[in-house]
């Protein structure tokens, strides 16, 4: 038997990939002071009133000394009115990350291929790599649109294609494929397409209605946004009953809880929130890219609650350095195929504001 | 290109040891109805009156709107004051269901190996079959000791041993390794050592200690049992920071959310009612113990919230059915290397005394 001494070093002992993960590093998320916060696509405003009234009738000791509903059948049987599928159809995490994770766990073995869009969610790569999985980006179009090569059975290093992601809206870019386009990409790959609807209440057009014409579209989507409940980590997928009960079989077993469940179910009942929360956050936008335009920067259009900022002559990071300097925070991003731009997110009229007087005295 | 018709099966296209698991049953859980709950080990009592106070707090909406603190840091520094221990020591999970996920994900890769006693927590078993690793599992002595052959570097299958489990106090049986046993054990094993403690504070000793002693000790330790907050998902780990810092690239950036960090911070602090929950509980057991004593059973000696009950004659499966049909749930074990046994959470004595007098009758 051999004795090892406990000086071994233990960072010798995990997995190859997780030791060379240099780790997903999120937006910043300060714990103390006063930020403008426009660098995490937080909703700028507080969720729907019944969130809160659901809360304190769920608070109380004793209903949170047992365990949650494993299924969260609340939840669900509300969200499969809301979005005319049957409660089968729909699966709920802790957080639309996690509902990524099942899906790389159901679908994605070690050395198998995940492809996406580039420049997309940086998850995508990391989920990728936690799994020892390949990950294979397609660069977009200059326009972001996507090539039918995105379709492309093979892979580029011949490992097996195994699941694609589109996120759209996308971020940072906050464009849109068209239903139609998504529809056409999912009947050509061999593989089965999540489309991450995060930012999908904000956007024109969704792909909801795909789910029940093509058993391989699997849509997520998030309360983080949209609902205002960043805090709260609850997301979930749409999709055929056959893939929803296999990864009913990843998921951990009360991957959420007796708060966050009766915390959903309220918000993802209160249409008449989301609707006004929606036209106050677009009317925004509408500002935030005039006031960006007339400064000079190039402004993709955007369906999601976020804007994407180039500009022809002026370097940007110094910046987003400078507003943070001011107590902004915005995100900057650079990304290896595609250049660097800067995301805005969408906050009140009044952050806005004070972000464009800063702005304009750079 | 291929064009696959949207008819194709989704199930053939899931990892092929996902379609194979049969999927983890946890205890059930009725949304509905008047249950005495003896079923899945959990606290009868309602929580520290802090997590409320603490949950009241952070429910307004204007906090849920933004994400967690990704560290759960509050949590963090109250958790070490409470262990001795430094934060950089500590990271926290959705549930220690969570934690053990973060764990395997972290040191075992797909064909390799996670070794536990059995019978233990069946959950190990599934999360090895998630991640396509073998579970290799060494049987109990008739005692529920562990004989030298745990710490064995060469695995049955020959498949390379990366990660050892060990439930302590174990379930089903409530039964505990010393402290200096483990840590023999810990010395001899060719991998790291989890201990995991989710029932630890209402046994006699613990491990926490260890994690000073060998850096490959890592100790998980759950909310849902002795702090009454199962329905919160709060979990963590301790252990030697160079290990926290390889989960941290594992876990889900925004595991935990704001209201149970909030939660799970009060209740951790509130070190009187867990002195006084435990003293409760503990008295409950005993007045369990020579309950089923008088009536024939043989009760393993347990330091858990619930007890192993056999009978030297009568089959223990209509005794559990028939508890249910009188709204009364135990749980009822099959082990394939060790026979059936019933699991019997301690509740109040209100409901102890209820189950008492319906075993009286059968």
């Amino acid at each position: 038997m051999t004795n090892v001494s406990p000086k071994t070093s233990v960072a010798s002992q995990v997995r190859r990939n997780i030791a060379e993960l240099s780790g997903y590093a999120p937006g910043e998320q300060p714990q103390g002071g006063k930020w403008i916060k426009l660098n995490t696509n937080e909703n700028p405003y507080p969720p729907s009133p019944a969130v809160h009234r659901a809360l304190i009738a769920t608070a109380n000791g004793s209903s949170l000394a047992k365990y949650p509903d494993p299924l969260a059948t609340a939840f669900r049987m509300r969200a499969a009115d809301a979005f005319r599928v049957s409660p089968e159809m729909i699966i709920s995490g802790n957080g639309s990350d996690d509902i990524l994770t099942m899906l790389i766990r159901t679908f994605v073995g070690e050395g198998e291929c995940l492809r996406t869009p580039s420049p997309s969610y940086i998850l995508y790569s990391t989920l990728a790599e936690i799994q020892n999985a390949v990950h294979e980006a397609f660069t977009f179009n200059a326009d972001w649109s996507l090539s039918d090569d995105f379709a492309n059975p093979d892979t580029k290093d011949g490992t097996p294609l195994k699941l694609a992601i589109i996120a759209n809206p996308n971020s940072p870019s906050g464009t849109v494929l068209s239903p139609s386009r998504i529809l056409e990409l999912a009947e050509q790959l061999s593989c089965p397409l999540v489309v991450d609807e995060a930012y999908a209440d904000f956007a024109e057009s969704n792909c909801m209605d795909l789910v029940t014409k093509n058993k391989r579209i699997i849509v997520t989507r998030s309360l983080s946004k949209s609902y205002a409940l960043a805090g709260l980590r609850f997301g979930f997928a749409v999709a055929h009953p056959s893939i929803i009960e296999q990864m009913q079989k990843v998921k951990d077993s009360y991957n959420c809880d007796t708060l966050s469940i009766a915390a959903a179910t309220a918000a993802i009942d209160d249409h008449d929130w989301l609707a006004n929360n929606r036209k106050k956050i677009l009317s925004t936008r509408h500002r935030l890219v005039a006031n960006m335009q007339n400064m000079g920067f190039d402004v993709t259009d955007s369906q999601a609650n976020f804007v994407w900022c180039t500009h022809p002559q002026r370097p940007l990071k110094p910046i987003f350095e400078t507003l943070k300097q001011h107590g902004v925070l915005i995100r900057y991003m650079q990304y290896a195929d595609w250049g660097d731009g800067l995301r805005i997110t969408v906050g009140t009229d009044e952050e806005i504001d004070v972000f464009v007087d800063i702005m304009k005295t750079l």
